[in-house]
């Protein structure tokens, strides 16, 4: 199948590339290393070392005899180039990572606020406008969050996937209907992504496009199969305050003799998914598009969820780390249940790859081998949800 | 009270602006004029001679002594202006006019798609943005749409003011709530309107900043007390395909002896509101500002409900006009029934204009004496919703 992968340079979306050659796809990158170019802004970088794009390219087609190709491209911005290279490889599925992924980014500066919103928006937008203006039937695969849910009606109701049916109470009585969840995003990077949503119900309904939104936990591990062929192929690892996630810092913090930095009372608990099933639940995803006509088709890509606190535990138990507690530069509860429905993966055939599995391995062969690369002044996490 | 009107040359902004400028408001309107050139894209005009922005402001203090401030300003993408002229005069309440609000525009092309989304998500979030940064506790007043909602859960079922109250279907029984009522844009514009639904929650929910959203019908009518003091300060008639409300559309029809162009069966019931009680709910929203902290406070704003062919019978009996019944270049349904709560406004104090009351008075006083304006090629509706 002929397959773009937008944002195709990043940490989910690299893997998710090579996953999908691999397999036999014939995929093309479009990226516009946004990711990298806010690493120099954030004087920070990946703690594993990113060769560049051709480099890795290059890389992958000695190793595995595949080809990938690589556009350089802004879809937010480059909408004439966006049409013209639609038109020319006329791709079957479209996979959408080229999206600003960082909360605490999200939510630095005036400016990273404006930015997150301006370039998600017309990213999915222009995404959209530009298949109905190719008449192109690709199946579009989107990266959502399971933060575009909040943390569900009660700690024990499982948060279900996408559409949730209710009565609603009327003047003439009680009318039954299946309805979206409502959105609460914590940040204005989630936020983009409840707006993504109403985008893709929009363009369903009026042009029949095919979408699936794809809500997925906070990713940890590093490597896949195929990332890990070659050192030239290592994925990103970041571990800096803005764009590291909770459980990667803890493996590096935990690696060099850090504390485990837990952010408020450590109650909140998230959902998790392995960068092993994400590119799993992609190739899933990609076979099994909706019909045209349908709602947007969304999926929870999440495996497990864990209280923070415990998760310092279990690393601080397996490698003797300090665990301290820091105040919360987040708006939020202190502390939450969670409990997410995710069957139509597992029916699917996910298999999933448990947090403890790979713990060690990553705090040996990533954290440990590339140490010498942190700056250990970018762990801290300096953004505030409100300044003070 | 110092109150900055965003988009305030505009066919709402500019009436409201000097009814607040009337009832002793110090009023200073934000417009990049985007309205205005819109129409020499579109090589068309208003029906009513517009004079330019500094002779309508001019002629206002003349007549009224009442200065009004005016700053051209776009603020989707002069951010750093916006900040600079919050900080300088302090506003305590911001009415936001200032998006583009044409649906049919928002279908014409794919640039116009893009325009609208680009433009009004910006200008709302840029609003938001700057707020918290200037820490401004000013009360956000925006102009949202009747079109957020599609037309409600039956024909028969009141369409209530913006929230709902649903049981939610969980495996541990009925749990109750009262959510934002689920978004069904028809189109691109009304889509915009659903995205700044989700942003006003968040910021208020974030950063308690104080949010009312007007969804308000199609407004019918042109002038106000205060623009009907002098030709110069007249208001906007748009009679073309794009721009153009239906019933300011018949009665240019009328007046001319063109047939009243009904799109599909004229079974689709729209909401209606007069221009006089726009400027009216303005001024009491302002005067009841919701809590810091609480929820985005959502009114209705329309006054009555009628289907389209209704309306075209209505006028063609009062002037003898002929209907001609075309194909429907939107994409919805051929009738639909709409039930609007309009409780709020009404117990706050708006006595509605009804729609017979100031009909005739339109068509000689409007449509007949500016008839020599009109370009009948600008009638026809040639946005498609989706392209054939």
């Amino acid at each position: 199948m002929k397959i773009f992968v937008l944002g195709g340079d990043g940490f989910c979306g690299w893997p998710t590339a090579l996953h999908l050659s691999e397999i036999g796809h014939d995929v093309t990158i479009v990226d516009n290393l946004s990711r990298r170019k806010i690493d120099i802004t954030l004087e920070v970088q990946s703690l594993t070392p990113i060769t560049p794009i051709s480099q890795r390219i290059d890389t992958w087609r000695k190793i595995s005899g595949k080809k990938i190709k690589y556009i350089n491209l802004d879809i937010s911005k480059e909408y004439v180039r966006l049409i013209d290279i639609f038109n020319k490889y006329r791709p079957e599925a479209i996979i959408h990572f080229a999206e600003q992924r960082s909360a605490p980014y999200s939510m630095k500066f005036p400016s990273t606020k404006r930015y997150t919103v301006n370039n998600n928006v017309n990213a999915t937008h222009n995404l959209l406008c530009a298949l109905v203006e190719c008449n192109l039937n690709a199946h579009v695969v989107h990266l959502g969050s399971m933060g575009v849910y909040g943390y569900g009606w009660s700690g024990s109701t499982p948060i279900p996937e996408g559409y949730i049916s209710v009565k609603v109470e009327t003047p003439e009585g009680e009318i039954p209907r299946e309805i979206l969840h409502p959105a609460n995003p914590g940040s204005v990077y989630h936020m983009t992504k409840t707006l993504d949503q109403l985008m893709f119900a929009f363009y369903t309904k009026n042009d029949n496009i095919r979408v699936t939104d794809l809500h997925q936990g906070i990713v940890w591990g590093t490597q896949t199969e195929e990332t890990s062929r070659d050192e030239k192929l290592i994925n990103r690892f970041d571990y800096d305050g803005d764009y590291g996630t909770v459980l990667n810092r803890f493996l590096m913090q935990a690696a060099i003799g850090y504390p485990l930095t837990v952010h408020g009372s450590g109650g909140q608990t998230r959902a998790f998914i392995h960068i092993r099933d994400t590119v799993k639940c992609i190739e899933i995803a990609i076979n099994n598009p909706p019909k045209k006509g349908e709602r947007p088709q969304i999926f929870n890509q999440m495996t497990e969820t864990h209280k923070i606190k415990e998760l310092a535990q279990l690393i601080s138990k397996l490698t003797g780390s300090k665990i301290e507690y820091l105040s919360n530069p987040r708006k939020e509860a202190d502390k939450n249940d969670l409990v997410v429905d995710n069957a139509q993966f597992l029916a699917l055939g996910l298999k999933p790859t448990t947090l403890s599995e790979g713990l060690m391995e990553e705090v040996e062969d990533i954290a440990k081998k590339y140490l010498d690369r942190i700056d250990k002044t970018k762990i801290p996490a300096r953004s505030l949800w409100v300044k003070s």
